[in-house]
């Protein structure tokens, strides 16, 4: 697979870190933090993971679809939790976890494309 | 510094650190391998502090200036060792590290910017 | 420096990102979460900075006195943030904090040693 | 899991990366690099999964048995290639990988105890 092929899920990827990311920091700050507890562990996790694939991708890993395989499911166990509260940054985690979760699995072959 | 603030410069270590693989895993396939000990090497380096500094903007870390203080100084080595190849992937190396060095530095207050 | 040279401050780092990781995940099943909210980041920060110390100096990075300095600043802070709270986890991570801390300076030269 | 249980899987994964960047830094110094191609990438890809799976078992994340899996199969993959060498630093790897397997198939439950 070429570098441009990867570039979607590239992509996906930074924008999920991304959000991840500021829902980390947002839930931080939140009044209600206490609800958030597992929220904030598991948007860490999905961060750090897609993180991690980014790199893989840049360098051609040759364990990308392992990689991905596994960062999938944690973007999907991310976008599980955050469905459960209502913030905005919580909200926007949703999509662009499952975004990164379909990116990952059409590269690493759990998800069949029909052009 | 808002989350769109660093906007500019997350991509431009994004684009530093997918150069930087790039030209790792091409100087690892090159024939004249051994002229390229010192920009793999570097490469790496730069590929890795720049994805530490991504991940660091994206989390609005309270060291986001000495972060990209350090990343800069990391990425204009890389680009420097880059310019003593000749290969296509070590001068796209070169430009990515230089734009990625610029960002840092202009949120890490190095360079002044008249408007 | 050689590797030997390395592994005191090596093993502080792993023991720093450990303590703060613990301490991380202990807060966050604290009943007075609201409390350590700057403490939950602070020990993600520092256990991140100490990861990558770890892996520069196993790889020998030209950039290792840099990364120590900058290291040796975040855990500073956490150690600082957490002698706020009275949790044992937190009185842990002051340690760790601290020796790391020292372990960095050492090697990058802003403690003077007399043997 | 307690922390305690994972204290043996994170100090065999430490020396592993330890092992593959040392041997990394190594191979890019041998005169007979061209050789060594496969064996660099492999190094790094395995320092790389072995600090985040330390990372993730010292901040207990709810993916360990996951990460572990995925860093077990890269470590056996890495001693195999390092196996194909005679360089010491190689034959240092392929222990410290070993090793690091082993610990990994052995919390992610791929392998039986019988005591």
């Amino acid at each position: 697979m070429t570098r441009i092929q990867y570039q979607e899920c590239i992509d996906a990827c930074i924008k999920c870190m991304n959000a991840c990311n500021y829902s980390y920091v947002s839930s931080l700050k939140e009044y209600d933090l206490a609800a958030l507890r597992e929220s904030i562990r598991l948007d860490r996790e999905c961060a750090d993971i897609c993180s991690f694939a980014v790199q893989a991708m840049t360098r051609q890993s040759p364990f990308v679809v392992e990689i991905l395989r596994l960062c999938a499911e944690i973007c999907e166990r991310c976008a599980d939790e955050s469905s459960r509260h209502m913030q905005t940054h919580c909200q926007e985690c949703i999509d662009a976890c499952r975004s990164a979760a379909l990116a990952c699995r059409l590269i690493s072959g759990a998800v069949e494309v029909y052009a």
